[in-house]
């Protein structure tokens, strides 16, 4: 017997790629752990001490199913962000949330808008649902919201995505821009907004909360996973318009949310002090690893999220062979997939051992790579 | 502005309705909290203190994201069922893995078949994905496998669920059973053989883990939120042919794991003397559940679960007036949704001290229902 016949044209027509491999299979493929854990975005100054004591008391606990509408969590959510409960909803991370999006609004050939380069994670949703990918390229090394509009335009997009601070490259667009760019598009478009890196963006880059909640059409997206340091516990939010907000309930995976997860999400909120005083050790981390490229002869990005891209100066190729001298020297760092920002690997703000690290091993990488 | 208007109009056409309310919803309408939690088949003998520890010792590395390919999970799997990795995908919960399983099959009037009562989240599932559910009915208080098999070729199904044990009503059929339903069953009709409650089935009821391997239409599911008591930690996974197994790596969202969830899974399977420990707690809890029923003129059905479904011995209405009786004197307890396994309550096996107060209570909540 063959394969199983039955699955969908559109299953069977899906690749077998995935949007990122782990470090873990990485190790595991060569043998060797990672030194320094530095390409993911992940926050290796991790969470509160507080939180880690909330998931320590009710490590016990975890018997019970999570409560399924995460009431405590989104009343808190309203309360730090000066919302309602019920324009916030919650789910297992951002990528979750991307999922649900392009869910609910893509079927096969919907054209779908984003930047070439942008978030793979968004595009594997797209392409799970069969949307028409339609891409428009980075300008000066940031998202470009007039071709983005151009083309939302042309294509009659169902959904645009966009990134604010921007992943891959760390650079960001104002409030204004953002603003003016949702208050453009069409009515019919759903604008997701990827505010992951929000907490870690200068004043005046985010609009603010309540800019849209107004508009059905837009919802932005934030996390537990960067500046909050809960990568791994799988918290992300979306907030918007009730109605819009309301239609993620019907998809959702109702009893999906891990019950540590609610407890540490929550405590994290509470602690704005350690999330105060972790934003001013990725500030110094991130001028740290800026200081490490200039005195390579490399070129930093400005960034605006917790991670630093660096302009390696030359074509992809070269900025892949320094990735892999990286790597090899157990540095696990990451790299945009596409022209021009390939020219770039991509360096998370990090304790100062890792840094010491890649400080160490990039001189030997670059050279290795020239 | 009204709400977004470029939804699928699938998405559109969804109820607002959900499988399940929790308890927690219950406790803040009424604003009291219960006494005892023994309506979810969750197992509140909770996790190992083995598991507990590991996650109070890893409770810093949450900044991690998870294995995105849950290696050293699947390794354990595999060698603790003798099967290999690449027969098993985890994730996070039999819910997540049904979507999964629907998602790849269903798309709108797909037809799909399942039992009159049987698991409301895999039905919202086919929902949510637009297919055309056909149900039969259960035959004496179990599913009915001659019936599913008639409506399966004369809808031409793409998929079949049926879970043995079954929830909600305990019983189940023997492996002989299950194993000549899927050997009629059509190449092209995907069979979902959901054991969630497989650790605490007889001997003879489940069959060979290598049955139906050879089987690409035939996948299996299991879970850590009952026998192992991790509900709230959300893992599950489901094993067959390695063909079908990697479709599901091409829809399944690859970061969505929590780490502290791969670690407590893991720690959960090694440390199998506290699940024989916990297995004969079940069973013990049981018979004292159906010892209470039958001392209040109830009749409890034979079970194959961590739950004892009782028979209250009239109709819907009043089983739906005991458990409202039972909800209001702090006792959170289900019952199945349609007749006539409506006429039963549902209880879990838990500690002593939670079915103490089913005892006291369930005399004076017949007497409220009668």
């Amino acid at each position: 017997m063959t394969g199983f016949s039955h699955f969908t044209p559109l299953v069977q027509s899906l690749p077998a790629t995935i949007p990122f491999v782990g470090p873990e299979a990485q190790e595991r493929k060569s043998g060797k752990s990672f030194r320094a854990r530095i390409g993911a975005n992940e926050n290796g100054f991790g969470p509160a001490p507080s939180v880690q004591e909330h998931i320590r008391i009710a490590a016990g606990d975890v018997w019970k199913y999570a409560d399924p509408e995460n009431f405590d969590l989104r009343a808190a959510l309203a309360d730090h962000l000066g919302l309602k409960p019920d324009q916030i909803v919650v789910d297992g991370g951002v990528d979750t949330l991307l999922g649900l999006a392009v869910r609910q609004v893509v079927s096969e050939g919907t054209p779908v808008v984003s930047s070439l380069g942008a978030y793979p994670t968004f595009n594997y949703h797209v392409a799970g649902f069969g949307g028409r990918l339609v891409t428009v390229p980075y300008l000066n090394d940031r998202e470009d919201p007039e071709a983005l509009l151009d083309a939302v335009k042309r294509e009659e997009a169902a959904i645009v995505y966009m990134s604010n601070p921007d992943n891959p490259m760390g650079t960001w667009h104002s409030a204004e821009t953002i603003s003016a760019f949702a208050a453009a598009l069409p009515e019919n478009t759903l604008f997701v907004l990827d505010e992951a890196y929000g907490e870690m963006a200068p004043d005046g880059a985010l609009p603010p909360v309540d800019a849209f909640l107004d508009r059905p059409n837009i919802v932005r997206m934030r996390t537990f996973s960067k500046a909050y340091g809960l990568a791994g516990m799988r918290c992300g939010y979306a907030f918007g318009h009730p109605d819009t907000i309301a239609s993620f309930d019907k998809v959702r995976n109702h009893f999906g949310m891990n019950i540590l997860t609610q407890i540490a999400a929550l405590e994290a909120l509470r602690d704005q002090a350690y999330l105060a005083d972790v934003l001013g050790r990725i500030e110094a981390s991130k001028g740290r690893i800026s200081a490490i490229a200039r005195a390579n002869g490399l070129e930093p990005l400005p960034s605006a999220t917790n991670f630093v891209t660096i302009d390696c100066g030359r074509d992809g190729a070269f900025a892949a062979a320094v990735l892999a001298a990286l790597v090899e020297r157990g540095v696990f760092v990451r790299m945009p997939g596409v022209e021009p920002l390939n020219r770039c690997i991509r360096i998370s703000a990090a304790p100062e051992a890792d840094i010491d690290i890649f400080e160490e091993e990039l001189p030997m990488a670059l050279a290795a790579a020239s």
